[in-house]
């Protein structure tokens, strides 16, 4: 299974994909890391993991439309199994959803549907819940809003600041996208309508 | 501690209130049942417990603000240290959030923000979601959106049916429901802005 990876920023989910595969827990072949940000710290580490990456700077486009082009074209020449969006920080546009429809999944870091879009680990803290985590879900043309694939969550303490709570959920985001990924390339995920069954 | 509970329907959590009470890991004391609903199980689990019931048949009212108005008197005549909703079906109306404030709870079966209102395990299953639960939070004006107090969560499985993960979550209601009278009752809620801080 092939698999492309999308980043936008510091990419420790990335990382942790990456690990996962060097460490065998995880048996697929990322060919490529795709970031919309050239000074992304995940550049880095794709380099340092052997693995090619195309910038597609955003902001040199004059248009989402064209930069969404430009995009779609750099995916399907690297022909993906699946789409990881791995701290993306952009929508993914309705034609790219269309080409690789089922086959793009993302991590977010709320238990969905709370919390959705961005900041949303101080949107969990300033509402003043509890528990808190993280959703792998496969990508549909609303924001954070596609079939849930896995949930994992965290309790939030009384003193946590943002900071805190953000690292206590990232571990488990790089529980969760690894074990989604997996399940993905096994064939174990069945969609049915908006819920997801693991066979 | 004088505590009053509301009741619609089985009244579950009201029975665990009440056998909590008398295993005294919890220590207060359950003065009186009030109920909107004349057919309510839950009267019959009160008489077996000895505590006294009120019923305030909502449908013998023309109107809900008149039902409230009654319900107002009831509460004022019994002076509770804490109103607790325990599966009360109805919104508690502005007048009475203001006369309590800060002195009424109520317990959902949902992780709020996510589902609130009428049938949320439901909603969570057809939503697709993987982590469900419950929240017992403070009650203002608005439905199922007071300062949360405590959320208990559980998995939600491919093969739940809602009564499967309604029975699941149910446990953890029954747990987090007297768990947070207790703290109330010991004076360790500190509201602030719209999160609790148990002290």
């Amino acid at each position: 299974m092939r698999i492309v990876v999308l980043v936008s920023g510091r990419g420790s989910n990335f990382q942790a994909i990456v690990d996962n595969v060097a460490a065998k827990n995880l048996s697929v072949t990322c060919t490529q890391m795709i970031t919309d940000n050239p000074n992304a710290y995940a550049i880095h580490r794709a380099h340092n993991a052997g693995i090619p990456v195309t910038v597609i700077d955003y902001h040199a486009f004059p248009s989402r439309k064209e930069y969404e082009v430009d995009l779609l074209l750099a995916l399907d020449e690297l022909q993906p199994d699946l789409i990881v969006l791995a701290g993306y920080m952009r929508i993914i546009g309705k034609e790219i959803v269309l080409a690789y429809k089922e086959r793009i999944i993302n991590i977010h870091p709320s238990l969905l549907p709370s919390f959705p879009g961005l900041h949303a680990q101080a949107q969990a803290l300033a509402h003043g819940v509890k528990v808190a985590g993280c959703t792998v879900h496969f990508v549909d043309e609303e924001m954070d809003a596609g079939p849930i694939i896995l949930q994992r969550c965290v309790r939030v303490c009384d003193d946590d600041t943002v900071e805190v709570l953000e690292e206590r959920i990232l571990a488990e985001e790089h529980i969760a996208l690894s074990h989604a990924i997996q399940l993905f390339c096994d064939g174990k995920l069945k969609i049915c309508d908006r819920r997801v069954f693991i066979l």
